[in-house]
């Protein structure tokens, strides 16, 4: 089945952020490049631009939607899975994947970040959120400085 | 986007049935004819013979699980979503298709037949569930003889 | 805890109904009279005149809602869960109790029905659905003439 | 109905941690005093820790639990509600209360801290997560330094 590549999570703001949307775009065209099929919220912001850097490479697109409707899918998503949870769909985005990169974010992002962790697994920040546990034990997440560096760290922890 | 043809979900019972999943395998096929997206709930019985169907005919299939991980899916599942929701991923099933075409069916169909019609979604029955309103007023959705004539219902109704 | 009583839950549609939300206020009595808890949707109709009997017998109840505010609850709601999963919420109304009794009722009422056996839960029907399952099997559910009976088939099949 | 106090979920680790469970109890004790509504996930560790408090002056609390049975609760829960949906009924313990006091945490507190965020719930960190933004913009959450002075601030925030 087309399920058995490996899945990548790509999260990140609806907003627009011009600088952010233009990591992320690199980030889904090495996604693409990689074979690895593309999995997000299949909003606008982020979830747009890394959509559009993997069809551009000829990768595949899932968006599991905020919305009730396919229709409010993206045009660079593929298959589009329209939940009407808001913000619950959340873990289903991570749950999809095998691992997640997280481009920038705001608050539901951060959600994203820790649901990923609660069913293992990993995680890559990229120009995201900095995170300091109650414990201070180390974190567990992996930290990337580019977008090449970010797929590649993603795909040696699966 | 591949989104934009038409989704049909067909669902029914994941425990073995021969003659169900015959009728459950040649509407996946008339699905797949039609160039349309077969969505289901990735599992056995009926969910695997319509998949089965339409991979026969060159469609995609969606699979929403019922479990939390990919490797869930039947091996006729092109796009795997895993969602770990048990039978609350149903209506999840039924929002991603524009129709439903129920065959057989125990409790869960019955679910989801019903949460098609809260959604509007317009639903065939075949060899499925007899109803009969508390109000008695007519059920709103439609009865097919042939697994032909049921996806001939299902594209004439969205 | 409270949690230690038995909670039945109500369900059956949220439009304006006089003669069934009638009995739906006489079975909210039974099950406040009885000491159980009363379970439902939270909304109008029927969820609203079963909570309005429960009530009035000095019953708990408790709403899990449609809606994602609290305020969305009928006003005879004791314990209100907002979810805004819409139809999605039908799974944890019949979740959160040991049997449930469907008063009349519409397509969601239908859902409930079917997840509650789903998950093994009693079903009583009270003027609601007429089923019969596509194999001819048996149904498992109970059928009650009236409010008094079907608050006692209930309490009888946990 | 009992739905109109104020309502404020506690949200923490369910694994054994001294420290931590002793400011939660006292957390949950400010709140009952302060005849709020306790919310929380119901389980172990911090929401049992925070429910023995309120329970303790006679504080009402609502467990919205991972497991999909009511016997699951912790003992002083009054209201249960079985989910079943593991990590995602984090959702619905925000969005069931008008504030959030984290009290330490792993990546389900996280998780709960930023859905609370999503929702535009106010949140009070006490011994919790430290956090900075992708941007650099200030986080709009509350931090305490006592569990009297979380409260107090949850309470003010509403």
């Amino acid at each position: 089945m087309l399920g058995a590549p490996v899945h990548i999570a790509v999260i990140g703001a609806h907003l627009k952020n011009d600088s952010v949307e233009e990591l992320a775009e690199a980030v889904g065209r090495q996604i693409g490049m990689a074979g690895a099929v593309l999995v997000s919220g299949g909003g606008t912001g982020v979830m747009e631009a890394a959509s559009r850097g993997a069809k551009g490479e000829g990768g595949l697109t899932i968006g599991i939607l905020f919305e009730a409707s396919r229709s409010d899918a993206n045009e660079f998503i593929d298959v589009a899975i329209p939940t009407g949870l808001g913000h619950m769909r959340n873990s289903l985005v991570v749950q999809t994947a095998d691992a997640v990169i997280a481009v920038g974010g705001a608050w539901g992002t951060l959600s994203e970040i820790a649901l990923a962790r609660c069913h293992d697994k990993p995680v890559v920040l990229l120009a995201s959120w900095g995170l300091e546990r109650p414990d201070g034990e180390p974190l567990d997440v992996l930290v990337a400085e580019t977008p090449e560096d970010a797929v590649r760290l993603a795909l040696g922890a699966i």
